[in-house]
């Protein structure tokens, strides 16, 4: 299962909305092949396990299947796994966790075992719900999987009159990157985009740059000569205002009437985004902190003194569960995860 | 030479102000002994380590002795250690760092090579600098060692006015008490004792408790109903005003005229304070700054919102390098130097 969970993740960062899936056909302690499921519409890991099996001459009846997550049960882009399971006669199906789509959920490993195959369940469960975490939330909540991510001076201030641009080292900028390129989305608030002019998209490395949204309920951004409006990527604009011209340079405009960010996250989730990385200033951190999964902090080895507070509008103290700290360069990243018991 | 800086560390928090030294005495690859400078006014490494072979009925002309800071040379409260060494005609002398004493400083190594010992030096020379950096401190700028100390929230603040007493977790208290044991001294200002009422004292763990210096310039402090004046322990206080009343309960009282910090740093260390753990309000932090060596911040899981920022009164933006990251507890550890590139 390992095995199968190492090939999902060569996946990381394409599979989006769709979750990171791998798998490995064992035949008598032997690997007959391996496979992974490589990007959003393509064939699921298991059929390209199935694929590369047959290619190599295998013959596949009697083995044994590893596969990360539960098969699917129902027509989607590609037919129901567990119908191609039944058919190459699989011995035994080791399933790492169940799949949480209402449409699966359990019913796949019923109708394998109703079929005679054995099925074993749960494995490696932590590390395969961690890696799916977007897929999911999504499923479970009809919301996506909310990152804030920020960044601070070690006295706690996202802003200084005195700093111009970024104000951590080159080691967090890339790391940023390296998030940026497992999110399907990142969100920021028209604030942003009027101040710092950011391009919001992947560099340093290889990938898929994240759809942008951009949270502009009063028609703040007039002009479409902004960054993000003329690098390739989507663009989609949250609104309360009937005002916002559509134009070429904005993928999408959703006008929200009820405007408030549940609303906001329903809606994204209705696009099939279910992940998205919170890069606002102070107003959008402190409104998406409600629903965030995590938080992940740079804190820059500079002190401020003074400057503008991530959290200015917290109504009341919040809790966190530090999960790591790590070293990065000059600078410090926190990994925090929400305290449910708030 | 890492046997001899073990034995060196079995007296962290009791030699101060003198340094940590170990010894080890070998021949023809036998540890004959160990030796340790146990307290201060206490035998030297070298000397406890020769005793120690004594005591065995050990021979030890011929033998090797490894001592982690250069033999004295002077006569302190213990005959030099030097002599010592070439009355017992060792063969080889190898040392870990030259003492900075400028009452020693490479001279005892010059004696002994003149009288035929041969002498190796500048072994482990990075790690016993770090255990002994208070005292070098001390004797090369004559003024102590400053540690700034201090918790915050996530958000940076050091103080929010729902919070009634300690915010960080009680891993976070245990680890303050074993850094209070290693510094001879705990440094607060008036404001501190007059809001928090603290104790400042060694708990949860043996150890001496280091001296509590106040800083009340103005005479703020007008009873001596507080805490530090009635549990066991010496309290000095640092002022400016001809008014303050010596009593029992403060061991010292020191007037200074020209009220800067360095001339309150000077005054510690003619007291033979080489180390000072600074444990201050916002206040006393921004001041202490310019001569600290080096800043340990605990960082709480709580988001305050707002509060009261560590350094409100800097004129401009510092820099540090951060040189370890810890998660205790609930809490994040760092521990930060000083830039000196600033």
């Amino acid at each position: 299962m390992r095995m199968a969970l190492e090939e999902s993740k060569k996946a990381i960062g394409y599979t989006n909305p769709n979750p990171l899936v791998g798998a490995i056909i064992e035949k008598n302690g032997h690997i007959l092949s391996k496979g992974y499921h490589k990007y959003f519409g393509g064939d699921h890991a298991e059929v390209n396990a199935i694929k590369n099996a047959l290619k190599k001459g295998h013959e596949i009846k009697d083995s044994n299947i590893y596969i990360t997550l539960e098969p699917c049960f129902h027509y989607g882009k590609t037919p129901p796994c567990v119908d191609e399971i039944l058919k190459y006669k699989f011995k035994k199906v080791f399933i790492g966790i169940k799949d949480p789509n209402p449409k699966v959920n359990g019913k796949s490993i019923e109708k394998l075992r109703k079929n005679g195959v054995i099925v074993d369940e749960g494995i490696l469960k932590d590390e395969i719900t961690e890696l799916n975490k977007f897929f999911i939330k999504s499923m479970n909540y009809s919301i996506p999987y909310i990152n804030i991510k920020y960044a601070q001076s070690l006295d706690g201030f996202i802003y200084n009159d005195s700093i111009k641009g970024r104000f951590t080292c080159k080691e967090s900028l890339i790391d940023v990157h390296k998030m940026r390129k497992k999110y399907q989305s990142i969100l920021v608030g028209a604030g942003t985009i009027l101040k710092d002019n950011p391009k919001l998209n992947l560099r340093y490395l290889e990938g898929i740059s994240p759809i942008r949204i951009v949270i502009d309920k009063d028609f703040d951004i007039k002009s479409t000569d902004f960054n993000i409006f003329n690098i390739p990527g989507k663009n989609i604009i949250f609104t309360n205002s009937k005002n916002y011209i559509c134009n070429s340079k904005i993928t999408k405009i959703v006008y929200i009437k009820d405007f408030s960010i549940l609303n906001i996250l329903k809606e994204i989730n209705k696009m099939d985004i279910n992940s998205v990385l919170v890069e606002g200033g102070g107003k959008i951190i402190s409104l998406f902190y409600d629903y965030s999964d995590e938080i992940n902090v740079y804190i820059s080895n500079k002190i401020f003194g003074k400057g503008i507070s991530p959290f200015e509008n917290l109504k009341k103290i919040k809790e966190f569960h530090i999960k790591n700290s790590f070293i990065i360069g000059e600078n410090i990243k926190l990994e925090l995860k929400r305290c449910l018991r708030e």
